[in-house]
């Protein structure tokens, strides 16, 4: 029997950690780490990074742990995703791909059960395929029996809501959670007059008619070279996508997020 | 000068604080816990307990706190809501009677200024009134300087998911997170194929068309006495406002919340 933890991590700070997710990761026997194709090796290093720092850490006034106490850290690499192909379709067929990884793992490295432990990032709960993947580890060839644990995190949104020092939603409104993709297709959301964007790959809001909206932007977030722009989105909009083309170019990868709102507040 | 922090400690498990919130805690010189009447006097309790358990906790390699260096954690009566009037006419006035009890113990604990920090449930970004609040200090007769730092905390959202192991989001789709009050206004939102659901009296589901929706519903969320119940909405709707009926008369209070979708996923 393996016990999975989806563990999140927040977006890189290993101060983002919960105290739940420390204790989570000290007490797992195995740690996967997905490696992603060159363009993110920073992401991987960070990993790398708060594998060691937290695995260090007292969480719980328990000492450290000593080498044999300590979780074996096994590094694979991510199937890449078919983007020639229909995208559900081909993300379907990715997920299948990296359960087949997971599950060979865990019979490499635990085949008699044990604890595995995945980081995260943000909150396995949004924009984030772990949960789907880890429920394909019964099916088919690879009937591995998996109990789920989700430790939550912080998510990238919660972070530029807290480094902007802004609510996410308007007094008493709603707020709408959407993909770059959609807000592309479909345009503002009817009933929401707070929209948050995630995996933009740059620029949706450029579709959309700018006049009263507000954008808050933020980039790396949560890192130390994490940045951030606001303001009326007639304003600052070339501005956002000037900088994000020149970070981009300069670390080689960019992550970012923004709220856009019908008015400021 | 005043900093002021305002610190996300999530729904009241203890290891759900970021290891940041155990930093930003143990380094204030004030820590201000509002009471809310008697009826949630168990939430008091537990925001005294997390003070106690975190402030005797090592975060960071550093040595407990001897009392010298502990934060004075001070108690204070919230203004009541007038629920008579306009609801935002009566929020307004709400917020602007709480800078006003926050400005007194400002001034009356930190004259020179210094750092407090005050507990936010969940994430001072999401439905929580904190930041809208701090906003004020420099208003009118106040004419505070106050320094506001946020410190992000795991929603009730969060922990939902993570209970029910799901994803906020169905694939690829955008959420719309709204308040119960909201829901029976307006019905299901137009563009969201799930709808999360915070701040409900109770049954607000009830005005929907319960065909083809899923519920997962939870209260408590994160504390021992936490209680989920999932399924198709004709199924288990009726359950569960019996279920929030009865452990609302056994406990006194009651705090939860729900994720609707089209769709199980």
């Amino acid at each position: 029997m393996i016990q999975l933890s989806l563990i999140g991590i927040g977006t890189g700070n290993p101060d983002h950690v919960t105290l739940a997710g420390v204790k989570a990761l000290q007490a797992a026997d195995l740690i996967l780490l997905p490696r992603k194709g060159e363009g993110k090796s920073d992401l991987v290093d960070l990993r790398r990074l708060l594998c060691r720092e937290l695995l260090g850490r007292e969480a719980s006034g328990r000492e450290s742990l000593n080498d044999m106490q300590r979780p074996r850290v096994v590094e694979f690499d991510l199937p890449e995703r078919d983007n020639n192909t229909d995208y559900l379709a081909a993300v379907d067929d990715w997920h299948a791909a990296i359960a087949d990884v997971w599950g060979e793992l865990m019979g490499t490295w635990l085949p008699r059960g044990g604890r595995v432990a995945m980081l995260i990032w943000g909150d396995p709960s949004l924009y984030d395929s772990s949960l789907r993947i880890a429920g394909r580890l019964g099916e088919g060839g690879r009937q591995r029996q998996v109990e789920v644990k989700v430790v939550p995190g912080i998510t990238s949104l919660q972070v530029l809501t807290a480094e902007h020092r802004i609510p996410l939603n308007a007094l008493a409104e709603p707020v709408q959670i959407t993909t770059g993709r959609r807000l592309r297709e479909r345009g503002w959301p009817t009933d929401a007059a707070s929209v948050a964007v995630m995996l933009d790959r740059g620029g949706a809001f450029e579709t959309l008619p700018s006049e009263g909206i507000h954008i808050w932007w933020g980039a790396y977030l949560g890192m130390d070279k994490q940045c951030l722009i606001q303001g009326p989105l007639s304003e600052v909009g070339a501005a956002i996508l000037q900088q994000r083309a020149a970070l981009r170019e300069q670390h080689g990868w960019i992550m970012d997020t923004y709220l856009l709102a019908r008015r400021s507040y």
